[in-house]
C-alpha cells in the first residue's frame, strides 16, 4: 500500500493544500526528505502569492495532482546543510524560487538555463523520486544547494519574496531580448505583480516607461508611486465594468492611444487573459519587441502585416536559470528594488486568492508564514 | 479632365496591365516621367513574376489600383542618366525591386531602411507625384539613381531578376535575424520562389538546412537540385489532393517528423496560406526563432505556451533597404546564386499567373521582356 502523504518522507511538515478544483487551502500534514549531502534545509518566513498558485490550486491549466500545497516565492533562514554545502551556513537568509531540480547534465542546465532542462523539477506540484513536491505555503524546505539562492542582506524580507517569481520572470526576458537600452522606451501592460516590478526594474535600467493598463485607477499610482513616466488608458473610463475583458479593451485603445504609436521600443506584456495583440503591436516603433510573459490559456491571433511591416517580433520567455535569478537580486540589492506587497497571515489566503481572481492586490501577497505557524 | 495613363507623362511607354479583379493581364499603353537630373532610364530585359504581382492584379489586398502593370523584379540596361548620376553609366546592367522612392529623410531612410520608411513608393501600384507608378511587365522605366542596383558582372539576368524582390525577401531577416551562424540547423517552410533562394542563402552560409514541405515531390529536388541537408514532408502523401490547405497538412506533420521535433535552430516560414504555427514552433529549439516572410491574408494563432517554455520567437519582416540589396546582389555574385526560372514570353503571362496561383512553378518565372516587346 502506498504510504500517506505524511509518511512517505522522514521529516514532517505541515503547510496549507488545495485539495481540489475549488482550489479552497486549508490545513495539510505532509512530509519531506531528510537533508541530503547537497540539500540545504530552511525554516520558510515569507512566500509570496503567484497567480500560477491559483491556477495551479484550481488545476486550471489541467495538470494538477491534489493535495497540492503551493508557493514558489520562498524566502527563509537556514537551519541545515549537508557535507557538500559550502555555500551557506546555518543562519544564512535565503531564497527559493520556481524551481527545485534540474538534470544538471542537459545543454541547458550546462549554459544555466536549468529553467529551460527537460527534466526541470518545479518547487510544486512536479513529481520528484516517486513525490511529489511541496511549495512554500508551509513551515519548511529542503532543496539542493544549486537551486537556493543568496538573498540580499539590505532588503526586507517580506517584500523581497517575489523577486523569486514575479522579479525573475520580468528581468530574464528584459536581459535576454535586449529592453535595457538606457533611454528607450519600454510598454509595460498589465500592471499587476509582474507588470510593477517590470516598471522598477525598467527605470533602473534608465527606461522611458509608458504603463498600458485598463484602470484608470492605477495612472496616479504607475507615476506617483512607481515611477512610470507615461500611463496609457487601454480601456474607456465609462466602460470599467468591462474591464476583465482585457481584449476588448485593448481593442478600444485604438481610439485613445493616437500620440503613442509607433513610440514604443519594446513592450513586456503580463497580460495573462487572453487579449489582442494588435494595438500592442501598433504602439511599437519599427524593430519593436513584444514579450509575453502572461500565460493565457488560449492561443492569441498573431497579425502578420504588422510584424511584417514593421519588423517587429513577438517573443516569449518563463522564469530565469539559478545564476540570473542570483544576478537579479543582486541588483534588486543594489537598486533597492523589491514588491509593494499586502502582507497576509496563512488563514487569510482564500480571502487573498479570491481577491488575486479579481486583480485586487498593490501589488502582491506576501505570506508571513513564519508567523502564521509559530503557534503551532 | 484628368489627362489619361496614354498621355499624363511626357515618355511613351508599353506594358502589360490588369485592368480588373479577374486579374488578367492585356497590352496597355501608358506614359511615364522624362528622366531628371537624378535619374537613371532603363531598358528592361527582364521581369520576375512575384506572388505579389498575382495578389495585386486580382486586388487580393484590397488597394490595387487599375489598371496597373505589375512588375517588381526588374533587370535590364542604363539607357540614360540624370546630370547628377555619377555612379551609372549608359550600357550598365541594373536592377530595380520593390521600391522607386522613400522621403529620404526619415530616421529609416537614413538609416538605409528605406523599404520602412512611411513614405515609401512601390515600383507599382503606388501613388508618385499625382500619377500611379507602373513595374516592370513594361519597356522601360524611369527610377531615382538611389533606388537603382549594380547587378553583378558575372550573373545571368534572366535567373538573376528574382534576386531583386524574392532574394532580399529572404536575405533580409536572414542577417537581421542572425540566421547565419554555420552548422545551425534552418528550417525553410515552403518551397515556392523565396523558399528555393532562402535554401541557396543558407547553403552559402554553412548552415544545415531542412526544407518542410506539403510536396513529396519536392523532396528529390530540395536535396539533390538545391543543396538541403533534409526534407521532412509536412503532409501525408495519401492525401496530396489536400496540399492547398496548408494549416491541415502541417497539423497532421505532428504525426511525421517525431525525429525532427525541437532541433532547429532557426526557420524561414516562406508559406503565404494562413497555417498553423504550432508545429513549426515544435521543430524549433530553445531560444529558436521563426521568420514569417509568407503575408496570409488572416492572422495566424500564437499559442503562447510553446513560445514561454522554449523563449522562442515569432518575427517579421518585409524586404529590405537598397545598401543591402545590393549587398545581397554582390554576396550572389560572389557565392554564383540565382533563382531557378522557367523562362517565358510577355503573351504567356496569363497561363503563367494561373499556374502561379498553383504553386506549379520551379520557382519562379521570369518574363524576357525585350524579346517579347522587340517586334512593337
Amino acid at each position: 500500500m502506498a504510504k500517506s502523504p505524511e509518511t512517505e518522507l522522514p521529516l514532517k511538515a505541515f503547510g496549507w493544500a488545495a485539495r481540489d478544483t475549488s482550489g479552497t487551502l486549508s490545513p495539510f500534514h505532509f512530509s519531506r526528505r531528510e537533508n541530503g549531502d547537497d540539500d540545504v534545509s530552511l525554516q520558510i518566513l515569507f512566500c509570496g502569492v503567484c497567480h500560477s498558485d491559483l491556477h495551479t490550486a484550481k488545476n486550471d491549466w489541467g495538470f494538477t495532482t491534489y493535495p497540492v500545497v503551493p508557493g514558489h516565492e520562498i524566502v527563509g533562514v537556514v537551519t541545515n546543510i549537508g557535507n557538500n554545502v559550502k555555500n551557506f551556513k546555518v543562519g544564512d537568509k535565503v531564497g527559493v524560487g520556481v524551481m527545485v531540480e534540474s538534470c544538471k547534465e542537459c545543454e541547458n542546465c550546462q549554459q544555466d538555463l536549468e529553467s529551460y532542462c527537460p527534466k526541470v523539477v518545479f518547487t510544486y506540484n512536479s513529481g520528484y523520486q516517486g513525490t511529489r513536491t511541496q511549495g512554500g505555503y508551509s513551515n519548511f524546505v529542503v532543496v539542493h544547494q544549486r537551486y537556493v539562492l543568496r538573498f540580499p542582506e539590505n532588503l526586507p524580507l517580506d517584500a523581497g519574496a517575489p523577486l523569486l517569481c514575479a522579479g525573475i520572470t520580468v528581468y530574464s526576458p528584459m536581459k535576454y531580448y535586449g529592453m535595457t537600452e538606457p533611454g528607450k522606451h519600454l510598454g509595460v501592460a498589465g500592471l499587476g505583480g509582474l507588470g510593477h516590478v517590470a516598471v522598477k526594474f525598467a527605470k533602473a535600467f534608465g527606461l522611458k516607461v509608458t504603463v498600458i493598463s485598463g484602470s484608470p485607477s492605477k495612472e496616479a499610482e504607475a507615476i506617483d508611486k512607481l515611477g512610470a513616466d507615461f500611463f496609457l488608458l487601454s480601456s474607456d473610463p465609462a466602460k470599467m465594468k468591462l474591464s476583465s475583458n482585457a481584449s476588448e479593451l485593448l481593442a478600444r485603445a485604438e481610439y485613445r492611444r493616437e500620440t503613442a504609436m509607433g513610440t514604443m521600443d519594446y513592450i513586456i506584456d503580463t497580460i495573462s487573459a487572453v487579449h489582442s495583440l494588435v494595438p500592442l503591436l501598433g504602439l511599437l516603433k519599427l524593430n519593436g519587441k513584444l514579450v509575453t510573459v502572461g500565460l493565457p490559456s488560449k492561443p492569441l491571433e498573431l497579425p502578420i502585416f504588422p510584424i511584417v511591416a514593421g519588423r517587429k517580433l513577438v517573443g516569449g520567455s518563463n522564469f530565469g536559470g539559478i545564476k540570473e535569478t542570483q544576478e537579479m537580486l543582486n541588483f534588486c540589492g543594489k537598486h533597492n528594488i523589491t514588491a509593494d506587497i499586502e502582507l497576509i497571515k496563512m488563514d487569510q489566503i482564500n480571502t487573498a486568492m479570491e481577491r488575486l481572481s479579481k486583480s485586487d492586490v498593490k501589488y502582491r501577497f506576501v505570506i508571513d508564514v513564519a508567523n502564521s505557524f509559530s503557534s503551532l
